[in-house]
């Protein structure tokens, strides 16, 4: 997968495409990233990026120019089909769905702009704009980072088998259970028993009940939309029981 | 504001930390950063930080001990009252309302696990647990400067004049409405005339109303906990009419 960033702060990636997972995707040429500076096609003698609203108001607006040809460059560059991604707070929630989708794609194209605004007909350009959250950033670049972060994870060979991409929170639909780790007791606090136990069918059981209560305590929103089985549904009456008390 | 970061991937904040906005608040003493290697705080004598589940399964589990007293030695070095913000997607989901809230304070500790799992008593050395929204990551690092970089532009003095904390998208409830400039035709694509007209109660009635139909297309959720004036009742009307044709 080739993957370009479009921003006018190129510094912000150097550290995270040098390290952990991003790093590891490279080197098994799993991904090629290219960050680039968009400043660079503006057609300006100053190089100037952004101006005035029309209408007036606070805040400077991206202008379409350098944007329009930064994305037409680096599609041309590649044979394969583009995505083409914006960033905004106007755009799509981000899923695990959309996560997937794009794991999918030979060429992704992030283009990371201030959140103040783009040149409104910017978006024509683009093929999907995606919002990571309900807040406010100073910049596309990390809502950039943390959408390809998704992403890369997702490609085959990335993931060595010290973790699965499967069995994560939001692909199963609930929040995942507690984890124990060594000692047995830290701090006066104890590791549940059943852990200890070495009965794989009683682990099991716990690990799912705890995964639904806890997703039943921290976001009910997530099981609205589940299917529960009977004994799921069992659960959370004891749940709703044990809270009356 | 101090905000430290507790990682195994130090590295991954440097290019963020010196652009920027970061810069900025730094440069104006808004903001001290320190990234901490909570590596350094195990008692392990090959510094080993995460260890076998107990009770099996793929993945293996932040230890408890090294973030422990790297989180009690932040503390002790910084006087005023700490917040600290485990990032996991248990976490409750990040809002604008809670940056509001953590931009309050003087101290942040973000603590950047691996999303395979924490030990789940290190949740008792936590203040706060955040998720920043419904998707998998490979860790928590970018996860902890999505929320601080939404806190850092809400510091007294660090967003200048070109730009505006109050009127961006979530501060309003509403997403924000179509921004131009310059050229007033771009290939072909015209700039709305009510901009070009310098009447600033039309221009500034356009806005409001493309605010609510931007919304009203793209996120009809965030309409439903407003309570519409009249003005906005029928412009959605309109909308819904304009729909049906």
């Amino acid at each position: 997968m080739k993957i370009n960033f479009l921003t006018l702060f190129p510094d912000m990636f150097s550290g995270v495409i040098s390290s952990s997972i991003w790093k590891q995707a490279s080197d098994k040429s799993a991904v090629n990233y290219e960050v680039i500076d968009f400043r660079s096609y503006s057609d300006n003698k100053h190089y100037k990026v952004d101006d005035y609203p029309y209408g007036g108001g606070a805040g400077m607006v991206l202008r379409a120019q350098p944007l329009f040809d930064a994305i037409e460059d680096v599609k041309r560059k590649e044979r394969s089909h583009s995505r083409v991604i914006m960033l905004s707070p106007q755009g799509a929630p981000f899923t695990q769905q959309k996560a997937e989708s794009l794991a999918k794609e030979e060429h992704l194209v992030f283009v990371c702009g201030h959140y103040e605004g783009y040149d409104e007909r910017v978006r024509t350009a683009v093929t999907d704009e995606i919002s990571i959250g309900d807040y406010v950033l100073t910049g596309g670049e990390l809502a950039s980072m943390i959408v390809a972060d998704s992403v890369i994870r997702l490609l085959p060979d990335v993931l060595g088998n010290h973790t699965s991409a499967h069995e994560d929170s939001f692909t199963t639909g609930l929040l995942e259970h507690p984890h124990y780790t060594r000692p047995a007791v830290f701090r006066g606090m104890e590791v549940p028993e059943v852990l200890l136990s070495g009965n794989h069918a009683h682990i099991e059981e716990w690990r799912r009940k705890e995964s639904l209560r806890r997703t039943w305590i921290r976001r009910p929103d997530l099981l609205q939309e589940r299917i529960l089985n009977q004994q799921e549904k069992e659960w959370i009456q004891e749940f709703e029981e044990n809270e009356r008390c």
